[in-house]
């Protein structure tokens, strides 16, 4: 049986849940405001279980708040009443409804995870993990229709806050079991934001662990995604086929130099850490550029103190973050980097220090998700290509414990994050078909 | 008859002066924290004031704020009761007594100006400002112990906020009729403090003008100040002749570029605001070191936005401020750095946007006032060397309206705005010294 799945189904989805968080720019882009646990993301998330609930699917919330609908193991058929939706309330706190029935499946029976994120950075995108969900949930019903038996669960999972406005992929790696004590502690978006996201959707700090599932429950992971980059678009090529994801290092850098009088200390003897700090920002991207090929490196912020027009600069700090497809190059490229700052830090007789701001390690995606993911862009005749990711996703933090394969979509001139991120809807059907053959490829187990 | 001036009385008050606002850093440093019209600093000026009148000299707060001591033409006998000093508060405004009582001078009778400043940076040091003003009133005090009879008045003026806290050179500026009302409607610390310290010193905004003197009214003015630079103290010279005080010139300057995934952007197709920021900054400072001897820049604060460290800064401003010592060369200076911002935004894709911040015409010393230094040095056998200051002062304020003169003594180690700034003691005595004796060639019409 060849299946596709409803254009016309996945498209009302689409326009329904970009209205949640709706907003437009002075150019008439529309996009879509959701961080992570703010009213508008909970929102979405809600809805996304009532269009599953709708559909007959069982849905679920676990410990760290990931959204899920499930199509059981053995047949599209599922138990007559939808299971009721958990209420979000501060006082009533969701039940993890893991346990599977053992009337439907034995409970050995694995899952393969089909999914993304609801949420957005702030005035975001409208396609940016939206799609990759509402294809997850379109793929299930696509099977449940056909009545299609299949030897695992489906799940269409939501994945909790992988932009990180708070604690990024804190849903993908609570399911891991790699969420870190350390980002909770110190969340990117501080800790009273974290406070307030979690009880606002009525989650437990101290429970989000519980969210951890067994490597031996899971089947694999499939993702469906824009690629948020240039490439596939200016190939004219439709279906990327992730091969890693690029592993990220971030460092605060501060020089230090010192802070002296602008107008009397001579040019020649002056200790500018500012010119430390761009100096280094100079020939970082000179050294990515003539000896990292498919690395990149970027300097996203930079402050003088004390600051003023008349004052040389004591102190330089910068925010650094560099990327690197596997983990061989990302070691050689922070030596090389640090190395670099050491030697201009020398030249200019500044200190310099260093503290590190954490990362991810680069994730080599599954050979079999990328191999089935192939064919099933074969099987609808759409070309593809092999390509890294740039950017983070919830197939990181899956990627150790589970096969894991990410499915890419051309972007309309590579740009996300933005109002003007755009993709052609034909292009989000294609990637939504290849989804669902890559994941009946997937299902059949060894 | 060869005069000195009173090293004891001098270092008297130095000491008194320095207990004023006065903190230590970690190191034992001893500085003082005098902003513009802060407490302390309306503290210092009424104990400036006080020893002036026990001096038997007559006192005088002008309408912003200028405290003086003044010594007639004349005679050095004073009218036998001292003028009472004025009450600082905000209901009795300083009554400004300019009127020269008929019976002492006739009123043509020009006033030599010597002076400076004791508004202080925030946490500055001891010498800065307080130094100049405390040797004219020595000189005041020398000459009417002398009983000297000089055909001008001798004033000893401390201006108002010399330093910006407020306004730079705002006393003085008001003095030369060169106080702006731009200045006044932007103050470098922002409106509130402006009128908070105004109100706190009894002054009325509408009536700084009234300050401003007939330049015919004027025989000259010489200041002493330390370097505040490390050349007198590396040549081991006793004094500074200045020849003139650099111009200073200062812009925002905003590169724009577009803000982008730090992640799926190729490198080589980024338009990175914050990399053109950086390539200005490195190739300004090697212009200037290359092209533009005696001349200074500086980058004294970078910002991007929107700031993150997986994000390519769309916008990056910088704070540049450049110092020439003559209008031709700052003006030169100016063309080369607007010139090369230019082709730094052409070579990265990016938009240039020039916010001009103000700044000040280059003042060069009256030829007059110099060689009176330099012959008052000469007399001392001091070593005296000519130099131009990279720092403003208040006779920039005053040289376009009277002959004007600085006398310099040795910073330690160039260093100033600090608790860390120090002249020697005897270096001190040596510039009041110089200050009396040039005042005395000044005083000498022709």
């Amino acid at each position: 049986m060849t299946l596709f799945i409803n254009p016309d189904r996945l498209q009302a989805d689409f326009d329904a849940l970009s209205a949640i968080g709706a907003f437009e720019d002075a150019e008439g882009n529309r996009g879509v405001n959701r961080p992570a646990l703010s009213p508008a993301h909970l929102q979405a998330r809600a809805w996304f279980l009532a269009r599953a609930a709708q559909a007959g699917l069982e849905t679920r919330i676990d410990a760290a708040g990931n959204h899920s609908a499930i199509l059981r193991a053995g047949t599209g058929v599922q138990p007559n009443a939808p299971t009721p939706l958990p209420t979000h309330s501060h006082a009533s706190r969701p039940t993890p409804t893991s346990a599977v029935p053992p009337t439907l499946a034995p409970p050995h029976t694995p899952t393969l995870l089909l999914g993304s994120h609801l949420d957005s950075v702030p005035d975001g995108g409208r396609f940016d993990g939206a799609l990759g969900v509402l294809a997850a949930l379109e793929a299930l019903r696509t099977v449940k229709d056909a009545g299609l038996s299949l030897p695992v669960d489906l799940e269409a999972i939501d994945f909790t806050d992988e932009e990180g406005t708070l604690v990024g992929e804190l849903g993908s790696g609570a399911l891991a079991g790699s969420l870190a004590l350390e980002a909770l502690q110190k969340p990117r978006g501080g800790r009273q934001r974290l406070e307030e996201g979690l009880a606002r959707a009525g989650l437990d700090e101290q429970r989000l662990g519980q969210a951890r599932r067994d490597p031996a429950s899971l089947a694999g992971y499939l993702e469906l995604h824009i690629e948020q980059g240039p490439r596939l678009a200016r190939s004219a090529i439709a279906i990327g086929v992730v091969s890693g994801i690029v592993g990220i290092t971030s460092y605060q850098m501060m020089f230090r130099g010192a802070a002296n009088h602008a107008g009397t200390t001579p040019m020649d003897e002056r200790r500018d850490a500012g010119i430390g700090a761009a100096t280094f920002a100079i020939t970082a991207r000179e050294l990515v550029l003539r000896d990292y090929d498919g690395c990149a490196v970027n300097i996203g912020q930079m402050h003088f103190e004390p600051g003023a027009y008349n004052i040389i600069p004591g102190l330089a700090e910068l925010a650094l973050e560099f990327r690197a497809p596997d983990a061989k190059r990302l070691g050689e490229l922070e030596d090389a980097l640090l190395t670099l700052a050491g030697m201009v830090a020398r030249q200019y007789g500044l200190g310099l220090d260093l503290e590190p701001k954490g990362g991810c390690a680069p994730a080599p995606m599954s050979e079999r998700a990328q191999a089935a993911i192939a064919a099933a862009a074969d099987s609808l005749a759409l070309t593809h290509m092999r390509l890294h990711s740039g950017a983070g996703h919830d197939a990181q933090a899956l990627a150790p414990v589970t096969p894991a394969g990410m499915i890419f979509i051309p972007s309309r001139e590579g740009i996300s994050h933005s109002p003007r991120e755009f993709s052609d809807w034909q292009a989000c059907v294609d990637g939504g078909n290849v989804l669902l053959r890559a994941a009946l490829k997937m299902a059949e187990r060894d």
